[in-house]
């Protein structure tokens, strides 16, 4: 039994830095691209058998030291019942975007075990097949990040429909975010009881936000959900990517075990700053660099583990890894931590 | 006269902090539609009397106490020998992105005054249209910023195929990078001696870089442009939007006049990150805040202008004016900086 994700989490001590990389049930992966052949996106996330199925995959063909269950952020706007897309290409859609007061009024309340009991019977089933071998991490998006895609209806480069409901209407900004951050709570505790071993919050843009309305918009529900979520009693991980120069405020409002660090933040200075924090960190190697020559990979990803220092460190990526890299670097990647060793 | 603008640049004491706007000719305005109706953005780019009227517009509409020339960074590649497309709402794209070897060495050197005249003819009549009333900005794109949009062909959310060459082949990407600091640093100069009183540089695509490829690929570039334009004698300001993490060492690597400070920064920290910097600040109000009522951008103006103290700064959004402003918000802003008085 490999628990040396769950000893970093606790910032116990590791033979080696525990490895995975965000992503990694992913299109990078040939045997995934199969499984997608055979079910689009949306099926392939509200069928158990495959989500478990590609959930695995990454343990089995690439050696990471814990697994995290396929899903998508948005199941909980779904459940709410808006009606969404994934394209190929394109990315996530919402038929019917929030433009009206009228839209927020008719989202209906969550009950993790009913809408979204698909999750939970896909988390069990993972933990039974994983017998051990590696944890399982469950996940959720953030109220912030859930609230733009759910008020953009997808993507946004700038996000101005969201950002002009903060100033035209933060009142009923206030409310959505309020529902969701007892929604995404409750639904990670529930997947914590369904064997998930830790949870991970994605707040995937908070770089949207200013320090202004991050603190007054995302940060109180970030924590919110991570606070419901933790009494759960397994590790919390809180990844605000792009909001770097809050790495301090997220790890004292959220509480969270882990902090997830990005790409854009200098990981020896994420230590410094952290360093009276108490949590673990997790990241946070550039994911194009993974484009890079197997040798050059490995030589960032040693530099990248010596800044975080070896311990209380989940190595990871500081973002998803990108469909179109090698196999052959992605492992390249993931032996580069396993050979390292803390001083 | 006023000279607000250029007494804040070399950090002299003034009555009030100067303003204007990035993009302030620019679609919010009924005035600036009217033209593009007549005219597309290119052929404004690239007629000096269209290019000098939609200069002047926020000048006499909105009062502000700068006035920026109407271009577009894309003009250096363009001049180069690729072919460009602007389409609204999709953005500028070029018709054949580098892609390969061969297509590196095709670009030609720029001599400003051939391949850019049409600019320096622009710069020439808005002094002149001008009559002193407000300094005149010229402004380039930074080699970083442009080689991405040279590689990418468009704009991008994840900037991977222009990181790909630099893990792949950074010994062309440097080529290129060297090529561009000159052309853009020449650039630069050849504005001031037509008659720009400051030059901005805008390394727009600051934020695809983490801090290794940062200080590699963007910031020696970024420093050499701002050295070769600085040696005409006119105040160069230095803007990254999405590094403010780099503020310092942009600041000592440039040795620009003045720091653009984007929004996603705390207008209060970048003051005290650059206090010893000996360098004035503009920016760097959310451009989303002026979506809101005209009180709440007058309270939200005065916090930030009080943020940054008063002197050694220009007033600004923290990026670009959005299309869709109403024009009473962008008059809002202006007028909130304009009653206001440091201390």
């Amino acid at each position: 039994m490999n628990d040396l994700f769950l000893r970093a989490c606790r910032r116990e001590p590791v033979e080696r830095p525990p490895v995975w990389m965000m992503r990694q049930a992913g299109r990078y992966l040939p045997e995934y691209r199969a499984v997608r052949r055979r079910a689009d996106f949306l099926t392939m996330v509200g069928t158990p058998e495959l989500a478990v199925e590609v959930t695995l995959q990454p343990v089995d063909l690439i050696g990471v030291d814990a697994a995290i269950i396929f899903s998508d952020i948005l199941v909980i706007p779904q459940a709410m019942g808006m009606a969404l897309s994934v394209e190929e290409g394109t990315g996530p859609r919402f038929h019917h975007p929030l433009r009206h007061p009228a839209d927020f009024e008719r989202l209906r309340p969550v009950v993790p075990e009913e809408g979204l009991g698909y999750v939970l019977e896909a988390l069990r089933l993972a933990r039974r097949e994983l017998a051990g071998r590696v944890p399982l991490i469950g996940f959720a998006g953030a109220p912030w990040t859930l609230m733009s895609y759910m008020v953009e209806g997808q993507g946004s480069k700038s996000f101005t429909r969201v950002k002009r409901l903060l100033v035209e209407d933060p009142r009923r900004a206030h409310r959505l975010l309020a529902q969701l951050a007892t929604a995404v709570g409750r639904f990670l505790a529930a997947q914590v009881k369904a064997g998930a071993q830790a949870v991970q919050l994605f707040d995937s843009w908070a770089s949207a936000l200013g320090p202004r309305d991050f603190r007054e918009f995302a940060l109180p529900y970030l924590a919110e959900a991570a606070r419901i979520a933790g009494e759960a009693g397994a590790p919390v991980i809180a990844f605000a990517p792009g909001a770097g120069w809050a790495l301090e405020e997220i790890a004292a409002a959220t509480g969270a075990a882990v902090i997830g660090i990005d790409w854009q933040t200098d990981a020896a200075e994420a230590g410094r700053r952290l360093g009276e924090s108490r949590v673990a960190l997790q990241g946070n190697l550039d994911p194009c660099w993974l484009y890079a020559p197997p040798e050059t990979i490995r030589a960032r990803t040693h530099q990248m583990l010596a800044a975080f220092g070896g311990h209380g460190h989940i190595a990871n990526l500081g973002h998803g890894i990108l469909p179109d890299i090698p196999v052959a670097h992605a492992r390249a990647f993931v032996d580069a931590v396993k050979e390292w060793r803390p001083r």
